[in-house]
Order: structure tokens, then C-alpha cells, then sequence
């Protein structure tokens, strides 16, 4: 495990992006961090004003340089375009400095599937890990690069994971996972997609069968997806609620006995049974909120997850990785 | 069927709730509509002023008084609770006033399970129908009562039942229900579930597993429905999510050719295919919107339909049952 | 007067803008109107879709086409920007077909006024009138092109004009309008101004000083006008708190009788009195809703007033200039 | 002043409401409190639940007692209504507890004033201070009882102070405060002025010319003030657009300097200067923003000031205060 003997030099990169920011309004405040670097990865939005970082993040904005990062970091985090990611990230990686990816250019392990999906990415580093802390932890830890999980497979792993572990799930019925998502989900750029208008008083399904995040999913499940992701009209926030049979047999203790065993000590994850999570309780925190209901008389089990999408779904796990990453106190600058 | 030499006497019991002013709304613009009575089922709620109704409603607010609609009105709405609805539909019937009922008291034919959702109706009057037009318009005709369906179940059956009728659902596969709904829909009462700030920025699932609409939904599809509500942070709209399974060889032609043979010229139905429908294209409108994907390389077809909870899904439904009941043009007043 | 023997003939220029599509839904409904033409102004726009639009306007968007609307029509309405307005607005009328304009294009009189305001309006036509139709009635009814009152000033005038007519402003103290926006008043485009994110949960001031609809305010009021704009996290509204002083002696009756005689008879003002109107009551109809308060033991009057801006703002208020124009009653197609 | 060799024992009373949870929050991560007792005023809400702040606050709810809190707590925030803070707060002071309220009980020094906004204040506690940190920061060092400053007051008096003490304002024209507010500022209790589907899509004015806050601006400013407060859809935040005339012969860079004066070492106060502030820079933080133009040509000075009023207009400002009182950094627990 790395040891770091005084505070951590760290670079952003794609610091005005909604991610972006998030992320540099938590490393400003991180007792262990020396924020060296602020970068925009165009001129155009190097000089994007951040007001509600005023006084919060006292450096400036500048253009993107990998020189520098090279030269003045130990970590670097990207909350770039696959793209640039995947260029950015292997450079850094081969010049020793270690990556917080953001977005999903390292996430999917199988060649064919990443190059179908992110067709950028030449090849996975070495020491590449896949960021969700509660069940790769081990793997963090001594990684050069932790590629952090998509806003939607977190709520969706977090919630599947365990029992797909413990075997609870009948994998052959697969698996349908309903997401609801605020808008900054969608980014920053201006598009009729993002605009006020279009969402106030709307809820509309998009990117249904096709969104890269289902390769993610079926990944680390090992099921079949079907995945429809629906924009409501909120700033930040998913909720899932995800549809599945259990294995002949399964009671509802043991549910909530393999949940307990699996999160009972994690420090962002809670439980709240039969209590359905709610977007509202966890919304500007790096809680992921999971309940449960098993259809009585049925082997249906319907799972609410849901978390703060820019935080647990982007910059609040990229810190809690980070925090992993460095051995700190993975709750370091996250309460 | 019935024909009205002038225009039909109409009272309306429940005017002040939000589904109740709208239903006012439209038939004060009715013109083969003399509004007889506006009637408030609290006394409480008799003074509730309706700003919103000031020169489109010119009369006044009174109590409930079952002998006045008995002696003036030829034709009821009832917007009123079931417990109260169940009363007075039955009683009103009884005295020759025929009845549109937005309540769920007389929309399940069975009686076991009717008893078991709406304990409070004691039968079912003769000449009740239910009231989903594009399905049972002829029903409807000769009514004495129609029980308008529920909001939820408006949007499932009409994007499900082409389908089972023409037999191209897997019904054994199980059909699952994901809504989503604006908080009008949990009516005018103030609590902490419509509270503004509990709804704000957040989604919530609620009446998992326990709502009477399930009921109805599986009445009229002969198929299981598992069916999970959510409040989103909206005034009004559904938008529902509907997961199912196609029967073996059917294709997307098949699916898209038996809705336009079923909607192609109904009035109140928009076919959108591909383009899958959004809230914001129906708010404030009697449309439903359906569209739909089959997931490539599989029999699962993801449905999607969205109406406005308080005019197609209430109100505007209602009035269509009226037009339809007095052999009216079926759009009148609804355009 | 104008008289038609028959339905007229209509072209909308700039039917996929939010005002836009607003008319073209309405003139669609409207009974004495057959609309030739829903032509948008650049060809990106023109095969944008308008899904709401479905089945209610069955015919089909065009280019923009000039010599088309001097052929087929007999009134344009005019929903594009101040330039293309300025042109098509003097080419039009001078080819004998009446205008009604809904950009700003012809609303200021005075030259050197317009051409700080508007610089891309030549000159003004003959036989134009400012359409506000409740103090310019007559004007309209012969007007070749009828300039449509800004969102703001028409809120603002409605409830300022009657007591700036009877000598109850002290005109010397100044007027503050202090407003409040949905989004949809600044447009369709997308831009970071319109982006989801960055209304959601927001308030801004925006256009402080320098907004071109003061100078409408002022030329209707003979008085300087300080007006802030704000924008608030709704889609569609208006609602302006307006603080001026009232001459000495005038009293709270004299205000309302004012008030009752100037709008007692106005179909789409309606006055609350001491119950101030909210955006929720007047959103989606052509009413502007007018309430008041006189600050206890001073001459400081607040007025409230809030309307729809995309029809009593917009559309609406252009249909009713239209109705006038052609000599209908002045409500048709607007209940 | 007061100084604590260890963790400062604390009690809350008035938990769950919103502030109370807010403030329960902050102080379950603040550093060097020892958070005794979370009390819910009446039975009712002492059941509650809170889980937004589960694994944050892991205590549990209590009743009222006062005997706990004089027994077991150094410092006790009041976060119930007025009756009970008046109350409590006297009988606490008495029994040596220092406390913190955050009601209005005892914001008003005049006692002809008091009686008449609170008469259930029956006198003030000896060494009661108004916390508004920025302007009396000694008198809060050292109080037994802190008055924090009501929400409205806060944006507008930090806006305004700066320039009555530097005789900027001519006074005697009066000042206009016109301020959005979110609806968490309502509270808890469920009302019809706190409905979702009352708020969402509409803007409101609401206790014009009978709002307690006025009595406290026009203490602290010595001003008679014009203020009307409107609910905005949104959940938390306020801003305050404030019309004001300077006195003759000020100028722009005159303002500018007297802000910088005031304001360019406070932790929690931000000048944009030209560039106006926005509910979106502040929500969820304790800062106040602050912007102004001067309209060309005359002395009008258009103020723009926001904050959150949960946080630096309610739980925030008063941890501020208790930070102040007991010696620490006055941003501990509060970045």
C-alpha cells in the first residue's frame, strides 16, 4: 500500500464540468490534500466562472497541461470526456502518476466489450482496478489507476451484489433495473435535452437498450439487464428500483441477514428494509440508501437503491477510492 | 341509448379536490353542459375558495345535498372518496340520476375482491360499466353508471390490453408496472407526503405491493402485475414504464400493426413508436400517449404510456364518458 | 372593421419557438381560422418536431416562405426574432397582408427610442397598433400589423394604466417592478442561461438596467420605471410585485373602484383584490390576474399581477388581438 | 468570554423540524461537541423519523425536558416556536445554561415592539445578544442568550448595515425588501400553503404588510421598510432583491469600498460586485452572497442578497454563533 509522509499533491482535470466541480469543492477541503491543479480541458471553459466555489477553492482555473500534471502531482483525477480520459490516463499511469478516472473509459475489463462500448481506450494499464470500494477494496488500495464506477451500476451493484454473491438471485430470469435521474446526470453542455423547459413538469425514458452503462452492470453481475434510465425533473439524485426473482426458496431473512453481513460496517452505505429509500435523504451526501420488498406469495424481490449522482455516483466515490487509494480514513472529507 | 332534446343537467359532488375543480373547469366550457350544482362533500371544503375556476365557473359552491341532485341534475359526477362514493352512486342510481364515478368504488366486478379493496360498496348497481372508452365505448353507451377507471390503470390497460387480445403477450411471464406521478395525484389533503419539501429533489416509491390499482390492472389483463408507484417531483402527469414478454415469433411489426388497429382512430390515443412519449407532450391534455421498444435479440418489450393524471386520468376520462353516454360528439369540450 | 365572409386565411413565421407552438395549437382549435401555414424560420428548426402538436395541428411545418404568405394568407403572425420581424413585418404589410407581430420589433413609438431598442426596425408601418387590447381596443380593430405587448410590460401596464389614467400614481415617485419569471420566457435555445441545473432550486436577477422592455413601460406610463427580472424555477408564469407611491388623499376605494371600472367588464383581467394572485391560477389561460394592497398608514400601493407569458404574454394575447382585428367575439378559441 | 477545556455538552430542542434536523446535523460532525440530547417538542414529532440523518446522528429522539437539558447541557439551541423559546429560554438562562435560539422570541429589544410582535416574551434575559455575527460579534462572545437573526432579516440586513453605518442610504426614502423564499421556510406542519401542487409551477406573495421580520429590519436599520415575501418552487433558499436610494454624491466605488470594508475578511459573507448572486451558489452552505448595481443616470442601488435559509438563515448562522461564544474558529463544523 502507497503511504503518502505529507499531504497528497493532486491535479483535476475537467474541473468546471457539474462532476468537476463537485470535486474540487471536496478536495479544497481535504485535510491530507494539496490541491496543485485545477485544470479545464478546453479554453473555452478554462474560464467558466465557478461562483459557488468562491472562497471555497482560492486557486485558479487553467488549461489543461499533462506536463504539469506529470511534474507537480501524485494523483490525478479526471472528470474528462472518454476520450480525453483514455489518452490522459495512460499517459499518466506510464509517467507513475496515479488515476482517479471518473469516466468510463477503464471500466469494462473484456477487450471486445470496451472496444464496442469505449472504442477509445487502446489498451487497460497495468494496476487497473474497478472502483467500487464496498466489494473491490483490496484492489483499490494498491492501484495506478481506479476506474470509478458509472453513476447508475453504483446504485445497481451496491444493491444486486450481495446476492449475486450469496446465490439469493435467480440470474436466468435477469435482471430489470428502472432509473430515475436528475438532470445533471445529463451534464453541462446546453442541449434541448438539458433545457429547463423540456424537464420541468416532465419524466421521459432516453438511451433505452443501448446506454453504455449496461455493459457495466452485466459485468459484474454476470445476468442479463434490461436497463431503462428516465430523466425526472430534479438537479442530482438516482433512484432504481429493480425488479428480480430470487432462487427457489429464499426467505426474506435471508435477504436482509446477506444485506446486513455485506453492509453492516460500511460507512456509505445504508439500509433502511422495508423503509424505501428516498432521493431527498441522501441528496449532497456519499450515502448510497438501499430497501427491499419481497412480493408476497412470490419469488419477486423489488429493490430501491439510490444516491447522490454527482457525489457517491462521481466525485464523492472518486474521494472515498482516493481516500483507499492513500490510507486514510476512507471517510476523510466525505461526512 | 340516451338523447338529450337540450342541454344535459350535470352536477358534480367532490368540486373543491383537485380532480373535482378540473372536472368543473371543463364543464363550464361544455356546451351541451347546464351545470346545475357544484357541491363540496365537507362543509369545510364548501368554502374552499377556487381562484384558479373565477369567470370560468360563474356559480357557487354548496354542500352536498344528495335530494337536490336527485330532483335537478339528469347526470351525477362523483368526485367524491369511495366510502362516500359508494353511497351515493348507488342511492342516486336508484333514482333514475345516472352516474360518472372517478372514485374506485365500482370498478371491480368481482365481489370477493372488491370487498377485499372497497369494503364500502355494498354492490354493484345495474347498468354499471366501466368506463375505459376506447375499449368498452359500447358498455358505456347505455350505462346507468360509469365507474371511470383509475389513473394508473388507464395507462397500463390501454398500452397492454391490444396486446393481450390479440395474444401476443406471454401472460405467464408476469407483467411489471413502473409509475411514476406527479403529487397531484395524491390528492389536495396536506401531509407530510404532499408536503412541498419532501417532494422537491426527490423521487420516492410508495404503495409497493398494497395498492388497490393492482386490482384493477388484473381484472381487465387476466395477468399478474406487479406495479411500484413512485412521486416524482411534478404537479401532474403519469409516465408509466411497463416491462413484458412477447410470445414466441412475435415481431415488431406484429406489436406496432395491433396498436394501429387499435388506436389508429381513436381519438384520445397517440401512437408515438419509437419516439418514446414524454409527460410535458400530454400534460393539461385527454391524450395517452404510447410508445415502445423490443429489446434487440429478445421477446422483452418495454412499453411506455403517459396521460395527465387529472384530465385523462380523472376529469377529462370522465367528460369523455359523459360525451360518450349522451351521445355526444366523444370530443366535445375536451379539445 | 375588417369583416371575413369566410374562415380567414392564417401563416404562422416561427411555429417551433415556445410561443410559437403555442399558437399554433391554439389557431389550430380556433373555428373561424384556417391555417395555411406553420413555417419556421430557419431550416434547423423547421423539421424540429412538436410531439405535443400531435393531432392537434395536422398539417406540416415549412421553411420560412415569403411569397407563400403574401399568396395564401390573409393575417401573418409573426413569433421570430426582432429582425426577421422587422423585415417581415413592413414586406408583408406593404403586400396588403395584416400582421400580428409578437417580437418588438414595432412596439416602441418614439424613432429614437426604437432605434436604440430595436435598431433592426426601418420604420414603422401604417396603421400599426400597440396591442394591448383592454386600453387600445379601437386601435386594433383597423390596424394592417398589431405589435403584440412584451410578456413583462403587459402584466405591468394592466396594472398600472388605470390608476396612471385616473391621476392616482404620483407619477414623480417612480415605479419599481420587481418580476418574476418562468424559463420558457427566454426561449428555446439552449444556452447555460436555459440549462436544467442551473434553474433548479435557483433564483436569478438577469437584464438589471438595460432590459428593452422598460423602455415599452415607460412609453405606455409617462414615468421611469426601475425593473428587475428575475428568473424562477418553473416553466411557465409571470408574476410581477410592482411598488409605487399614490397621490396624496387617494384612497383604498378609490384604487378598486378604479380597478372595477376599467376591468369589471374585461373578459381575461381578473381582479382578486385583497387575495393576491398566484401564478398557479392564470398558468395555461389568457387571464392576467390583478390584486393589491395599500401599505397601512402611507401611500405605498403593491400590485401584484401575474399572467401566462407564453398566452396572455404571447400567443393568447395575439389570438385576442386577432379575434379583435377581424371582428369575433374576443374570446374565441381562448376558453 | 467562556472557554471549555473539553468537548462543549449540547442539547437541541425542537430537533425535527427542519431546522432542528439541520442543525442536528451539524452539530453530530462538529469537532467539539458532545451532543447530549436531540428533543422533539411534542409527542407527536419526538416518533418522527429522520433519515436523512441516519448513521450521521446516531442518538435517538427524546421529549422535551427541560430538567435534562438544565441538568446535563452547558449550551441548549431552541429551535420550537416562539411560545416555547420564550419559555424555555428564560427558565434555562436562569438555571445557567447558555442558550441559542433560533425563534424570534427574542430578536425585538423594544419592549412596546416585542409585546406587540411576541407577546409571549414576557422580558429579556440579561446578556441577551442578536447574533448577526458580522455586526456584533462582541455582544455574542459573551451572551447568555443568543438571538439568532430571522432568515429574511439576515440577507437584508447584511446587505444594508454596511451602508447605514457609512451614511451611504438616504433613509428617508424608505426601503423596499422583496424576497423569494423556498418553501422549507414554511416549515414542517402540512398545510395547503405548503402542498406540493400549491408551490410547484407558481410563485406567491404571503404576509404583506403583517410580516414579524419587518419589526426586526426596522431595528436594526432605523428605516421604515416596505417587505414582501413570496414562496418560490423550490425547497431551500432565499434572495432578496432590496431598492434603495443613496445619498447624493455617492458613488459606485463608494459602495464597493464600504462592502470591502465591511465584509472582505468574514468567512461567511461573499461580494459578487456586478456579477448579481444566485440561490444556486449558496444552497447548502453557510455563506451569504452579496451583489449590487447603481442604475445609470440616478441614486436608486439595487441590492441582491441570498442565502440558505436553513443554514446561514437559520441552523448554520446559529452554529456560527455558538462557535463564537465558545471561543473556537468560527467556520468549525460549518465548511
Amino acid at each position: 500500500m502507497h503511504s503518502y509522509s505529507q499531504t497528497v499533491r493532486v491535479g483535476v482535470a475537467g474541473a468546471t464540468g457539474y462532476a468537476g466541480q463537485e470535486l474540487v469543492g471536496l478536495l479544497a477541503r481535504h485535510p491530507e490534500v494539496d490541491l496543485r491543479a485545477a485544470m479545464s480541458s478546453t479554453a473555452e471553459s478554462a474560464v467558466r466562472p465557478m461562483p459557488r466555489l468562491a472562497r471555497v477553492f482560492e486557486g485558479s482555473l487553467e488549461p489543461l497541461n499533462i506536463d504539469r500534471l506529470k511534474k507537480d502531482v501524485d494523483i490525478a483525477f479526471l472528470a474528462v470526456p472518454e476520450q480525453a480520459a483514455a489518452d490522459l490516463g495512460t499517459a499518466l499511469v506510464d509517467a507513475g502518476v496515479r488515476v482517479i478516472d471518473l469516466s468510463g473509459a477503464f471500466r469494462i475489463k473484456d477487450d471486445a466489450q470496451r472496444s464496442k462500448w469505449y472504442p477509445a481506450t487502446k489498451s487497460m494499464p497495468a494496476g487497473a482496478a474497478y472502483g467500487l470500494v464496498e466489494h473491490f477494496r483490496e484492489d483499490v488500495k494498491d492501484a495506478q489507476l481506479v476506474a470509478c464506477p458509472g453513476c447508475y451500476p453504483t446504485a445497481a451493484l451496491l444493491a444486486l451484489l450481495p446476492l449475486v454473491k450469496a446465490g439469493l438471485l435467480d440470474v436466468s430470469a435477469g435482471v430489470i433495473v428502472d432509473a430515475k435521474s436528475g438532470i445533471s446526470g445529463a451534464g453541462r453542455t446546453p442541449s434541448d435535452r438539458t433545457h429547463f423547459s423540456e424537464n420541468h413538469g416532465s419524466v421521459s425514458a432516453y438511451g433505452i437498450f443501448n446506454h453504455r452503462h449496461v455493459a457495466e452492470m452485466q459485468q459484474e453481475l454476470g445476468a442479463e439487464v434490461t436497463f431503462v434510465p428516465h430523466l425526472v425533473p430534479l438537479d442530482r439524485g438516482i433512484l432504481e428500483t429493480i425488479y428480480v426473482k430470487l432462487t427457489p426458496g429464499t426467505t426474506a431473512d435471508a435477504v436482509s441477514s446477506t444485506f446486513e453481513a455485506a453492509y453492516g460496517k460500511e460507512p456509505f452505505v445504508r439500509l433502511t428494509g422495508d423503509a424505501l429509500p428516498e432521493i431527498k435523504h441522501v441528496a449532497w451526501t456519499n450515502f448510497c440508501d438501499i430497501g427491499w420488498r419481497l412480493e408476497p406469495g412470490t419469488r419477486r424481490l423489488v429493490l430501491v437503491a439510490c444516491l447522490d449522482n454527482l457525489i457517491k455516483g462521481a466525485a464523492g466515490q472518486a474521494l472515498q477510492n482516493f481516500n483507499v487509494a492513500c490510507g486514510f480514513d476512507e471517510r476523510t472529507g466525505l461526512r
